[in-house]
Protein backbone atom coordinates (compact mmCIF):
# COMPACT_ATOMS: atom_id res chain seq x y z
CA UNK A 1 0.00 0.00 0.00
CA UNK A 2 1.51 3.40 -0.76
CA UNK A 3 1.16 5.35 2.35
CA UNK A 4 -0.30 9.48 1.74
CA UNK A 5 -1.70 11.17 4.69
CA UNK A 6 1.37 9.54 6.71
CA UNK A 7 4.37 11.64 8.94
CA UNK A 8 6.98 8.55 9.75
CA UNK A 9 8.80 9.39 12.68
CA UNK A 10 11.69 7.33 12.95
CA UNK A 11 14.23 7.12 15.91
CA UNK A 12 17.29 5.32 16.17
CA UNK A 13 18.83 4.86 19.76
CA UNK A 14 22.51 3.96 20.97
CA UNK A 15 22.84 2.91 24.42
CA UNK A 16 25.41 3.80 26.94
CA UNK A 17 25.60 0.18 28.05
CA UNK A 18 24.36 -2.34 25.80
CA UNK A 19 23.16 -4.32 28.80
CA UNK A 20 20.09 -1.85 29.20
CA UNK A 21 18.48 -2.95 25.90
CA UNK A 22 15.57 -4.77 27.76
CA UNK A 23 15.72 -1.61 29.98
CA UNK A 24 15.19 0.78 27.04
CA UNK A 25 12.66 -1.64 25.10
CA UNK A 26 10.27 -1.78 28.28
CA UNK A 27 10.22 2.04 28.30
CA UNK A 28 9.79 2.63 24.82
CA UNK A 29 6.61 -0.61 25.49
CA UNK A 30 5.03 2.19 27.53
CA UNK A 31 4.25 4.30 24.39
CA UNK A 32 1.94 2.01 23.23
CA UNK A 33 -1.17 3.78 24.31
CA UNK A 34 -0.34 7.28 23.01
CA UNK A 35 -3.48 7.98 21.35
CA UNK A 36 -2.12 10.29 18.84
CA UNK A 37 0.10 6.89 17.24
CA UNK A 38 -1.30 4.97 14.25
CA UNK A 39 0.86 2.38 13.46
CA UNK A 40 4.05 1.25 15.93
CA UNK A 41 7.41 -0.92 15.42
CA UNK A 42 9.75 -1.52 17.48
CA UNK A 43 13.26 -2.98 16.25
CA UNK A 44 16.12 -4.15 16.64
CA UNK A 45 18.80 -3.89 13.17
CA UNK A 46 17.88 -6.79 10.77
CA UNK A 47 20.58 -9.52 10.23
CA UNK A 48 21.56 -7.92 6.35
CA UNK A 49 24.88 -6.81 5.22
CA UNK A 50 25.64 -4.51 2.91
CA UNK A 51 28.14 -1.29 2.45
CA UNK A 52 25.06 1.23 2.39
CA UNK A 53 24.03 0.02 5.72
CA UNK A 54 24.05 1.24 9.15
CA UNK A 55 23.17 -1.75 11.99
CA UNK A 56 25.53 0.91 14.50
CA UNK A 57 21.88 1.50 16.29
CA UNK A 58 20.27 -0.73 19.47
CA UNK A 59 17.16 0.01 19.24
CA UNK A 60 14.66 1.34 16.32
CA UNK A 61 11.33 2.98 17.37
CA UNK A 62 9.01 3.82 14.00
CA UNK A 63 5.99 5.47 14.37
CA UNK A 64 3.58 6.46 11.93
CA UNK A 65 1.03 9.23 12.48
CA UNK A 66 -1.76 10.90 10.44
CA UNK A 67 -0.37 13.98 10.24
CA UNK A 68 1.99 16.39 11.94
CA UNK A 69 -0.63 18.00 14.37
CA UNK A 70 -0.66 14.33 15.80
CA UNK A 71 3.01 13.98 16.03
CA UNK A 72 3.03 17.14 17.79
CA UNK A 73 0.89 16.21 19.97
CA UNK A 74 2.49 13.19 20.81
CA UNK A 75 5.48 14.66 21.32
CA UNK A 76 3.96 16.68 24.71
CA UNK A 77 1.73 13.94 25.40
CA UNK A 78 3.18 13.25 29.10
CA UNK A 79 3.43 9.19 28.97
CA UNK A 80 6.21 10.45 25.93
CA UNK A 81 7.86 12.89 28.26
CA UNK A 82 8.12 10.23 31.07
CA UNK A 83 9.99 7.88 28.66
CA UNK A 84 12.53 10.60 27.70
CA UNK A 85 13.54 11.75 30.63
CA UNK A 86 13.40 8.30 32.70
CA UNK A 87 14.60 5.60 29.66
CA UNK A 88 15.79 8.07 26.49
CA UNK A 89 17.76 10.27 28.25
CA UNK A 90 19.43 8.47 30.94
CA UNK A 91 20.36 5.08 29.03
CA UNK A 92 21.45 6.68 25.67
CA UNK A 93 24.48 8.12 24.27
CA UNK A 94 22.76 9.23 21.04
CA UNK A 95 19.78 9.31 20.10
CA UNK A 96 18.98 10.19 15.85
CA UNK A 97 15.22 10.97 14.80
CA UNK A 98 14.37 11.50 11.24
CA UNK A 99 10.81 13.07 10.60
CA UNK A 100 9.66 12.49 6.85
CA UNK A 101 6.34 14.03 5.19
CA UNK A 102 5.01 12.93 1.74
CA UNK A 103 5.49 15.23 -1.21
CA UNK B 1 -1.25 -0.54 15.41
CA UNK B 2 1.73 -2.68 16.93
CA UNK B 3 3.52 -4.04 13.60
CA UNK B 4 4.43 -7.40 14.46
CA UNK B 5 5.77 -9.41 11.81
CA UNK B 6 7.38 -6.37 10.19
CA UNK B 7 10.70 -6.00 8.23
CA UNK B 8 11.13 -2.17 8.21
CA UNK B 9 13.90 -0.92 5.37
CA UNK B 10 14.39 2.81 6.00
CA UNK B 11 16.86 4.68 3.19
CA UNK B 12 17.94 7.85 3.28
CA UNK B 13 19.35 9.57 0.18
CA UNK B 14 21.95 12.58 0.10
CA UNK B 15 21.93 14.31 -3.59
CA UNK B 16 25.08 15.37 -5.35
CA UNK B 17 22.86 17.93 -6.59
CA UNK B 18 19.44 19.17 -4.99
CA UNK B 19 18.02 19.84 -8.41
CA UNK B 20 17.53 16.37 -9.21
CA UNK B 21 15.40 15.85 -6.33
CA UNK B 22 12.81 15.24 -8.69
CA UNK B 23 14.40 12.89 -10.71
CA UNK B 24 15.15 10.90 -7.49
CA UNK B 25 11.47 11.23 -6.86
CA UNK B 26 10.78 9.61 -10.02
CA UNK B 27 12.97 7.09 -9.87
CA UNK B 28 11.34 5.77 -6.41
CA UNK B 29 8.10 5.51 -8.00
CA UNK B 30 9.03 3.37 -10.21
CA UNK B 31 9.37 0.51 -7.39
CA UNK B 32 6.01 0.56 -6.78
CA UNK B 33 4.87 -2.09 -8.93
CA UNK B 34 7.36 -4.66 -6.90
CA UNK B 35 5.47 -7.46 -5.75
CA UNK B 36 7.05 -7.87 -2.26
CA UNK B 37 6.62 -4.78 -0.88
CA UNK B 38 4.00 -4.51 1.82
CA UNK B 39 3.62 -0.80 2.88
CA UNK B 40 5.95 2.02 0.98
CA UNK B 41 6.12 5.94 1.77
CA UNK B 42 8.22 8.29 0.02
CA UNK B 43 9.17 11.29 1.94
CA UNK B 44 11.18 14.96 2.37
CA UNK B 45 12.10 16.06 5.89
CA UNK B 46 9.06 17.23 8.32
CA UNK B 47 9.30 20.74 9.17
CA UNK B 48 10.48 19.72 12.89
CA UNK B 49 13.45 21.28 14.49
CA UNK B 50 14.92 19.65 17.52
CA UNK B 51 18.66 18.86 18.13
CA UNK B 52 18.29 15.52 18.19
CA UNK B 53 16.59 15.61 14.16
CA UNK B 54 18.52 14.49 11.31
CA UNK B 55 16.75 16.39 8.59
CA UNK B 56 20.44 16.69 5.75
CA UNK B 57 18.85 14.15 4.16
CA UNK B 58 17.01 15.05 1.15
CA UNK B 59 14.33 12.22 0.13
CA UNK B 60 13.36 9.41 2.64
CA UNK B 61 12.07 5.94 1.54
CA UNK B 62 10.56 3.65 3.66
CA UNK B 63 9.41 -0.08 2.68
CA UNK B 64 7.73 -2.52 5.20
CA UNK B 65 7.62 -6.12 3.92
CA UNK B 66 5.93 -9.06 5.48
CA UNK B 67 9.77 -10.50 6.78
CA UNK B 68 13.60 -10.67 5.59
CA UNK B 69 12.78 -13.11 2.28
CA UNK B 70 10.48 -10.56 1.24
CA UNK B 71 12.69 -7.45 1.72
CA UNK B 72 15.79 -10.16 0.12
CA UNK B 73 13.76 -10.89 -2.87
CA UNK B 74 13.12 -6.89 -3.30
CA UNK B 75 16.88 -6.70 -3.48
CA UNK B 76 16.93 -8.68 -6.56
CA UNK B 77 13.90 -7.84 -8.27
CA UNK B 78 14.92 -6.14 -11.77
CA UNK B 79 13.10 -2.92 -10.84
CA UNK B 80 15.18 -2.37 -7.91
CA UNK B 81 18.23 -2.71 -9.78
CA UNK B 82 17.73 -0.71 -12.40
CA UNK B 83 16.60 1.98 -10.11
CA UNK B 84 19.76 1.26 -7.98
CA UNK B 85 21.83 1.53 -11.25
CA UNK B 86 19.70 4.37 -13.09
CA UNK B 87 18.80 6.95 -10.25
CA UNK B 88 20.63 6.16 -6.69
CA UNK B 89 24.17 5.33 -7.70
CA UNK B 90 24.54 8.31 -10.31
CA UNK B 91 22.22 10.73 -8.22
CA UNK B 92 23.31 10.05 -4.91
CA UNK B 93 25.92 11.38 -3.49
CA UNK B 94 25.28 9.30 0.10
CA UNK B 95 22.84 6.22 1.10
CA UNK B 96 22.25 5.08 4.50
CA UNK B 97 19.83 2.13 5.15
CA UNK B 98 18.70 0.88 8.19
CA UNK B 99 16.66 -2.47 8.50
CA UNK B 100 15.08 -3.11 11.57
CA UNK B 101 13.08 -6.32 13.01
CA UNK B 102 10.76 -7.23 15.62
CA UNK B 103 12.36 -7.99 18.98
Amino acid sequence: MFLDNTFVHHVHFWLKNKEDKATLIKGLETLIPIPHIRDMHIGVPADTNRDVIDSSYDVSLLLLFDDKAAQDAYQVDPTHIIFAEQYAKPLCARVVVQDSVNI
